[in-house]
């Protein structure tokens, strides 16, 4: 049965996916007798914390039970008092845990703080699945950047748009929802100046009730964006970061802080933003998960740096032409076997388009 | 049970496919008194029917039967008596089809022939299927050209080989046997001239066992193709038919014939060979099923005159570039309202590849 419950408990955990950065979004289930006595995760800006609320809704049935978390309990005092603490508090016999947290304030020292007390601690449990679910988290604690989704919505030829650059529709209603949900589930939505010059975009989430939109990032080395566009008109409600190069023109550099947007200084690698750069710097400022959606220039970018550890793409059954504006750039590639390889998730009918997964190998 | 047997009926039919051309790849089931008594297929080359393949299992017990058949049956005297003499001498009772034949040899003649018989008719029955499976044979009839598959094996973003001409290999060996299947299920494979210099492809069906390959076709205007290749070399096993344009090199043209090369000869439109009266020409000669595997510029060619019944994908999880040799070349698009589109027919995984396979809307 551990392995349900921790299935029930990662699916939980997931309901806070983009909105608990910096914090991992964990789920919680607490057991007792066979009985489901509390669920919990990790609340929106990160607290309260899964297990807290799980042991809230559970209270004195708490006594005895099984908590099931998908990652180790923390055990270091911060804004609250670590989780550990509050499992041992609340008299639970046994924790069940999907994976031990790499945070090295917690690594480790949630299990023997409970081992300490008593409690029986079962790791281990739905591991991989685990880490891909707290990918971002695992990735800016170990590797100080968060985990990239790259998303491409294009035709059956790979194309994004037309010559001209109309791309209005190219998927269907269904597909373009889903891109929502997608950006629902990330910290962050960016995407490339060019992109944000051609399509005036506004990289919201509509129409899926959620709280807390995800921050807007642009990477654009010279902060040359429209001043009049959505993103400049909605800085002040909903955060835009701009990453930009080293040397910029002051006037635009208060026109966009006056907007509200927070500047970030990246340095440049062959001309343009380093990608990797920019990401730490995301990182650094608490992004877990980000979602690119383009264009050419900064998908061909991460995918050549090896930055992208997930690809969504959503094909749509029309012929463009070789005219038509690729959605990936170029690579500079050489040979086959230097392309980065991706494993299959997901592949399935969406609307009237094909909605596929990938995975980094 | 109507459709359950006819459902039946075309699956037996699809087995002939690629097999009986210029005659339709019918399927048919005897059923006497809930039983299943005969089942028949069109034979390769198209002779016999499969009404005939299935009375002839029947025997005695066609009686009183009915019998399931994907097409009207044939009520002209060619090579063989008609079908629906066949059908009547065997005493059935009652004559259960998917479609009406569109040749005016038969179109209803068949029917009234059962009819006249005092055989009970039921006609409509998976008409939609039918329609489908023998899209081919219809075409044929109907506009004088055989349907067109289209096939495309490419990365993530569209891409069939990386800018030095690499595609060895892009989808894995799953995918790679689909294509054969592919090929085995049509009359012939065509491709463009420059994919036939480039990848000295054999076209021929491997490993899965069957009798008759499928004619090869290539569309080169001057004729300028490798005259040691794997085309040449096998051209007096397996037919190659060249359609070329009007001028060729004599000594060109008396080498492919003495390697065993039917040349066809078309006229040209924009400087290239026009891929309507090629296809025409196809026709003519017999085909009704043609699968194209490219090039690029075949493709856009095909799409951009709306000649693609079926559009096939094979997506694989790799990223190569906009350097990269694009799937389908350009096709002259002005807007994305003039995009020919496709509609979803399926999508899945082929081993470590996506499937997506679209038809006309």
């Amino acid at each position: 049965m551990d392995h349900r419950y921790m299935a029930l408990a990662l699916s939980l955990g997931r309901r806070g996916q983009g909105n608990t950065w910096p914090n991992p979004a964990v789920g919680c289930v607490i057991v007792n007798a066979g009985r489901i006595v509390g669920r919990g995760w990790t609340q929106p800006s990160g607290r309260p914390h899964a297990e807290v609320v799980a042991l809230e809704q559970a209270g004195n049935r708490a006594r005895g039970a099984t908590a099931y978390v998908t990652l180790e309990p923390c055990a270091h005092y911060g804004k609250t008092p670590p989780c550990a603490e509050a499992l041992i508090n609340a008299g639970v016999a046994r924790v069940v845990a999907a994976i031990t947290d790499s945070d090295p304030r917690v690594s480790g020292q949630g299990f023997a703080m409970l081992r300490d007390a008593g409690i029986e601690v079962t790791t281990g449990v739905l591991a991989d699945e685990a880490a891909r679910d707290l990918a971002g988290f695992f990735a800016r604690v170990e590797q100080g950047r968060p985990a990239l989704t790259l998303k491409l919505a294009n035709s059956f030829d790979g194309r994004i748009a037309t010559a001209t650059g109309e791309s209005q529709w190219i998927t269907g209603p269904e597909a373009r929802r889903h891109v929502h949900a997608m950006r629902a589930s990330h910290d962050a939505v960016m995407v490339g100046g060019g992109t944000a010059r051609a399509d005036d975009p506004s990289l919201t989430v509509r129409d899926m009730g959620v709280t807390r939109q995800p921050v807007r990032v642009v990477l654009s080395r010279r902060l040359d964006l429209p001043l009049t566009g959505k993103l400049a008109s909605t800085a002040h409600e909903v955060p835009v970061w701009i990453c930009h190069g080293p040397d910029l023109d002051p006037v635009l550099e208060r026109s966009w802080r006056d907007l509200g947007a927070e500047l970030i200084r990246c340095p440049l690698s062959q001309g343009q933003i380093d990608p990797l750069a920019a990401l730490e710097a995301l990182g650094e400022r608490g992004l877990t998960r980000v979602f690119c959606e383009g264009g050419g220039a900064l998908a061909a970018s991460l995918l050549a740096r090896d930055l992208v550890d997930d690809l969504v793409g959503y094909t749509a059954g029309l012929a463009i032409g070789a005219e038509g504006l690729p959605g990936i750039g170029a690579m500079g590639l050489d040979r086959l076997g230097a392309a980065p390889r991706y494993e299959l998730v997901e592949a399935r009918q969406i609307g009237k388009d094909v909605l596929h997964h990938w995975r980094r190998r």
